[in-house]
């Protein structure tokens, strides 16, 4: 028991529950399936494999403006008052393909998105040119080859690599899959997580608490938390402080989801018994008891049944650092190995973090040998932005209320000093 | 028709559309009906009226460690060497209030979260106290009033107000609503939004395109857009630029959607066609056809059948851009007024816009009279963000996947400045 107070770093904790969590999965197994889904719904979901271009975009050179396609050594010294003139011999119709070849002396008619036909390479627009009787066009200005024109394969070149397995869809990304060819789009399962709250003084929104009595506020922040992060929640109830209430809920976790989160039982009591229970559903049961951070610092790392499981603090605030340090981490790594990338990439949506650098508007203080999560608003003085600590008990629903992001200061600092720039990351929800 | 093509600026061709809008509609319609929809599924949508606290929280002074609850002035003076002996006269328990009060020389067992018993104002924890045989404690250090509790509404008061209609829902704002007992929560109806493709040359992603054929973009990028913002999109299909086949498009769009967004068409045939199905749709038809913005410039706003119609170019990267600019607008003012704002609320998820300060790489020039949006990548030096122009056609897919974000330069500047401070609009896509 003792050893399981020896508190960890941040990253050896990470290590450690992901290294178990490899050994007892094996090298085999696909942690998430892939599945293979309607481009229209693929918004957020995670790439199964890489993408490779079949074909070049756009599949033909077209013109960018309503006008003549010309070939642009015929246009050469062209001024108002001494235009070239060209025969027209065709309009390029959208959609379909010229039906002739341009020769020298002639030009075509072509409307913006037009196909460029074979031997011309520029485009002259309608304003700068005057139609005659008898098919002759009169072009007013010189043009370059390759004016208003976008070459065939000028966006995506054929064989190229366009979107890496992994990457979460953007609404950018799901229009490249569709210029590819892709009305469906395979990726990876969402991970399936069981969200469990604990104590004997918790009950459901619903209920109307008696003295002493709190209601289930972890539930819903977490969860929510949890499907901004592309993850698929599921709220399975409330827990008392008992070994068999606990152990019920989290053994119908364990059959049924890829991971469970327990939060709350903050006191001395409600740890023994929630570690008593994560051990005997081991092997290995619990890995880590206890965090050098704060917020955050009781939260318990287990692995029962090949399934992480992740024992929480109680605070509101606390449980959502936690959540973030730790089970988007596995989250992550397991959708990354699921999308064939060992290392640890951009799975879900939340990992694509946004950090702003800002000066920082106060001294901050930490204890040396202690990671520390603070709060932080973002204000703008003399147009850069100034990250003001927000103070307040961690527990408080109204210190995450205030603020824009946090800062984190690392394990071996004493603290941030004041007017120095400070990387503030920004939640995605 | 000579009117317009009379360029509008952003806000204008806003204030056209919204005014226009606001008179088809009539003062007694709310644009979206309210819904109530269980806690658990209510991320990201669109508080319906504002949420006063009908309790508070904590409803009861709680204690924050385990130790045990005590008058402050009883430990006065208290040390390892000289410490108060106290009478443990009841164990606090968990969930339940506690059975007697505290009188002057006792002391009651509590766990972290347990009620403070009355006439209790601090705790103190379990390390700074030693338990002695026959019911006494002996406690090592004086504790102060309020040490280790949190007070009764210290988080949030009755009767305050805790979240304004028109909010978007966060993981967070959810815990607030469970813990106000809120188990099913009203929500403004997601504004539903029809998508319709232009253009001859136009083929679903599923099929193969031939010579002067192209993929589908927009519709899936226009969609994603869509969703991400907290709207409901759906793809109608494919119009082909001519009267009938628009015509047929648009009107099934106008019979069950709120919302209708054109995109594609961007020859002066294809425009000529539009606007004359927009106007016979109307009146009032098309209000505004052009806006000084580039990209994006030959965007149209209209309004048939009372319901806003979004004319956008057909570059897909422009039509983001005008998507952003005036349906997102048009879409946060609709939600806006039906959570009972009048005016412009962050309504929908991207009106939660991040704009972060950086410092321009190169100098950018812009024509006067027209706003420049410009895409541009954060890139960190010597501490500070810096912002670098993406250069790229407008239309290439590629000059938007190599961003990060936009600036803005406003209508009647002339460029900026390398070096000098700018906001950089981070999309949440």
């Amino acid at each position: 028991m003792d050893d399981f107070f020896r508190v960890k770093s941040v990253e050896e904790a990470r290590r450690i529950l992901v290294s178990n969590w490899e050994c007892a999965k094996g090298t085999l197994a696909l942690p998430l399936a892939h599945e293979e889904i309607a481009l229209a719904s693929a918004l957020g979901r995670v790439l199964a494999s890489d993408v490779v271009s079949s074909l070049d975009i756009p599949p033909h050179p077209r013109s960018t403006v309503d006008g003549y396609a010309v070939l642009a050594r015929d246009t050469h010294g062209a001024t108002d008052a001494l235009p070239a003139m060209l025969q027209v011999v065709e309009d390029v119709v959208m959609g379909a393909m010229p039906k002739k070849a341009l020769c020298t002396g002639q030009a075509f008619g072509i409307p913006t998105g037009g196909m460029l036909p074979l031997g011309a390479d520029a485009c002259v627009m309608v304003e700068h040119t005057e139609m005659l009787d008898g098919g002759t066009v009169l072009i007013g200005r010189p043009a370059a080859a390759g004016d208003n024109v976008v070459q065939q394969g000028e966006d995506i070149k054929a064989n190229s690599g366009v979107l890496a397995a992994g990457k979460v869809l953007t609404p950018f990304d799901l229009g490249v899959l569709a210029a590819l060819g892709y009305a469906r789009v395979s990726v990876v399962r969402k991970p399936k997580v069981a969200v469990i709250s604990t104590g004997d003084e918790i009950v459901p929104p619903g209920e109307s608490p008696q003295m002493g009595q709190i209601r289930d506020i972890n539930s819903y922040s977490l969860s929510g938390a949890l499907a901004a992060f592309g993850a698929e929640p599921s709220i399975l109830g409330i827990a008392k402080d008992t070994h068999d209430s606990l152990r019920s809920l989290v053994s119908s976790g364990l059959s049924s989801y890829d991971v469970v989160i327990l939060s709350g039982g903050s006191s001395v009591g409600a740890h023994d018994v929630a570690v008593k229970v994560l051990d005997e559903l081991g092997p290995p049961g619990v890995l880590v008891h206890g965090v050098a951070v704060k917020p955050g610092k009781p939260v318990i790392l287990a692995l029962c049944q090949g399934k992480p499981v992740f024992g929480l603090p109680g605070h509101p605030v606390s449980s959502l650092v936690g959540l973030d340090l730790f089970a988007r981490y596995m989250l992550n790594y397991m959708v990354a190995l699921s999308a064939g990338n060992a290392g640890i990439l951009p799975g879900l949506a939340a990992a694509q973090e946004t950090y702003v650098t800002a000066r920082r508007g106060r001294n901050v203080s930490s204890a040396p040998g202690r990671e520390d999560h603070v709060r932080v608003k973002l204000v703008e003085k003399d147009g850069y932005l100034v990250a003001e600590p927000v103070l307040g008990k961690s527990g408080l629903l109204s210190t995450m209320a205030r603020s824009d992001g946090e800062i984190v200061i690392p394990l071996y600092s004493e603290g941030l000093i004041e007017g120095s720039a400070v990387k503030v990351r920004l939640p995605r929800f």
